[in-house]
């Protein structure tokens, strides 16, 4: 008799979200000379953060703390709340799977936009709960039809990222406040902040912990530059970090990473410079594109989504023939962004090499 | 309205696996002397890993590669295997996770012994999943008795570690042979080898990947000395990968860990250094047990579990005294191991003060 699967997993598919650079590397032998396609931070992590990796490595033969306790009190004196509102996890996407647990099961809908962070939705199949996709409106996230959605199919889990990934597109605060207000009975916000820090302070919608439908994810893998770190946080009400902490993986975070997102986030300095290079780098980036008679779209991350104003087959080709000449990049998977190239800031060399095979490239492809 | 938690998450109680060191010393404000109760490994990583991850981390901006592809082929050619019999995860801890993913829902039962691994139970809890505990006899995983009861209860998942954790006791492969070939029909045997390299190749079960009902976990967490890195992995056959790659984090794994795990694999002689200053340290405990009139059972791990020769009262209140002065050190959760405390594999000053402690606290305990 063979093991005793259940039927979802039976009836899963493996589903890959996102195909790493090195697979890439490995299948083509070459490997890429700009790496710009993942929206990680080129200008790495702050240099008292490696300093304190670096001396955490000799030490990595103990477990890290599984209550996590200095991150969690830094964070919360960080952002002004109680440290019974932050949860810490392995990246968002471990916590977007946490956080799913708690009101996920088979019978159970999930809305996200269409085309937005694809770990979600996996997470969301794998307890056996379904999904409802809503398209983009204006490169942006539609808030009316989300929420239109969200009500028609009596939703759970509304998932919403803001700034936007893959658009890089923003809505200011009085447009999220109107979300949360507008949210249907019962329904749970996964308000996805993994690119927040790269936003004007003054246009992020202010923490507030009192509403327990709002559970905020946030990140060292972007403006902290530690991707490979692997440690991201919830902000939220406290019945919700409750129930988080009922689920998660107590001893799921690595110790180097959870002493260098502390070092990173006391060194405010450095993500402040890291996000002025970041703004400078998309600002490069608009201009290459319009150089090019391409329309770049306005972003808030650290990315830059171009629109090659063709069909998807032609953007398709340009990002195909921009890797193969050692350019790492990626494209939105869903219509209409599909249109369209994601761009990451790079370092100057990063950038001149993209400039130089995007030329090369609309030369071939025509 | 309030959020929809599904009715098991609102089932859960929060359940603490593990009390870390760290939550212990914050309570007393004192910083322990000795660390020896975690069953770490503080003769620490290969220094080769050390200088891996220290290289490492100023390049953690780049997300790990979510194949964990040169991790993933070392290990099958450590282990004469293919690299699809492989799964690399956040330690044993979170694999466990994402296997019992593969069989438990409401209504599925799991066998384990009672007083071995909790959060083996949590992640069965999590999912919903009943459990079923065999008391230990004689200090051993009762084979017997898990497979009669698996037998008794139709389970989908038996849980069994060898060596054992929390008393350190070891079944010779013929032992574990019988096991898999008595497995009930359609049981899956969760083999957890978190230790197997602290015991004798030689009477190690070897692998076998033919057979689907068997998933071997190891770790770097222990003899290799890396708990803090996070990085374990699965040995079965290609289809329960399969299954195991649906339901895994794909992007769990840190980076920095996942190159000090190759490293560290690469460093065998280190590897063995450890399992011999690990093997005078389980000596030199049974030395420090007999000349106080205790008796130790003689262990294949890191730790050596001592027999108070009393109740669990007595045993705790042992251990209490001992953590009180300055040793970390945990016991036994149930009857009948929880007569016994558990005494990690020190360094010679961390056993020189477990020594004189324990003298100290035998006096005054009477």
């Amino acid at each position: 008799m063979p093991v005793k699967f259940t039927d979802l997993i039976k009836s899963l598919p493996v589903t890959i979200p996102f195909v790493g650079p090195e697979t890439l590397e490995r299948r083509t032998g070459a490997p890429y000379q700009a790496r710009i396609g993942a929206n990680e931070s080129v200008f790495g992590p702050s240099p008292k953060a490696i300093k304190a990796m670096k001396q955490a490595a000799s030490e990595n033969w103990k477990y890290a703390d599984p209550e996590n306790y200095d991150l969690c009190h830094a964070l919360a004196s960080h952002h002004g709340v109680s440290p019974d509102n932050i949860v810490i996890g392995e990246g968002i996407d471990g916590l977007l799977g946490v956080a799913a647990k708690l009101f996920v099961e088979p019978g159970v809908t999930s809305i996200m936009p269409d085309g937005a962070y694809p770990t979600f939705a996996l997470h969301i199949s794998n307890l056996g709960g379904a999904i409802s996709r809503v398209p983009y409106v204006d490169d942006h996230e539609s808030i009316d039809d989300l929420l239109a959605q969200a009500r028609k199919l009596d939703a759970s889990v509304l998932y919403f990222t803001n700034p936007d990934n893959p658009m890089g597109t923003f809505w200011k605060k009085e447009a999220v406040a109107r979300l949360i207000k507008e949210l249907p009975d019962g329904v749970a916000l996964f308000f996805d902040e993994a690119y927040c820090e790269f936003a004007s302070k003054d246009e992020l919608l202010p923490i507030d912990i009192s509403n327990p439908h709002v559970i905020r994810f946030r990140t060292f893998s972007k403006a902290y530059g530690m991707a490979g770190a692997r440690i991201g946080y919830t902000i939220a009400h406290e019945d919700i970090t409750a129930a988080l902490n009922k689920v998660r993986n107590q001893y799921g975070i690595n110790r180097v990473g959870q002493i260098g997102a502390l070092a990173a986030l006391g060194d405010q300095d450095w993500l402040n410079q890291v996000c002025q290079w970041t703004a400078e780098g998309r600002e490069r980036i608009y201009h290459i594109a319009s150089s090019n008679g391409l329309k770049a779209i306005p972003s808030m991350t650290n990315f830059v989504t171009v629109d090659m104003g063709r069909d998807q087959v032609y953007a398709k080709t340009v990002l195909d023939e921009i890797n193969k000449r050692g350019v790492f990049m990626r494209m939105p998977f869903a219509a209409p962004g599909n249109r369209c190239i994601r761009v990451g800031v790079g370092k100057s060399e990063d950038l001149d090499l993209f400039e130089k095979v995007l030329g090369e490239v609309l030369k071939t492809v025509g």
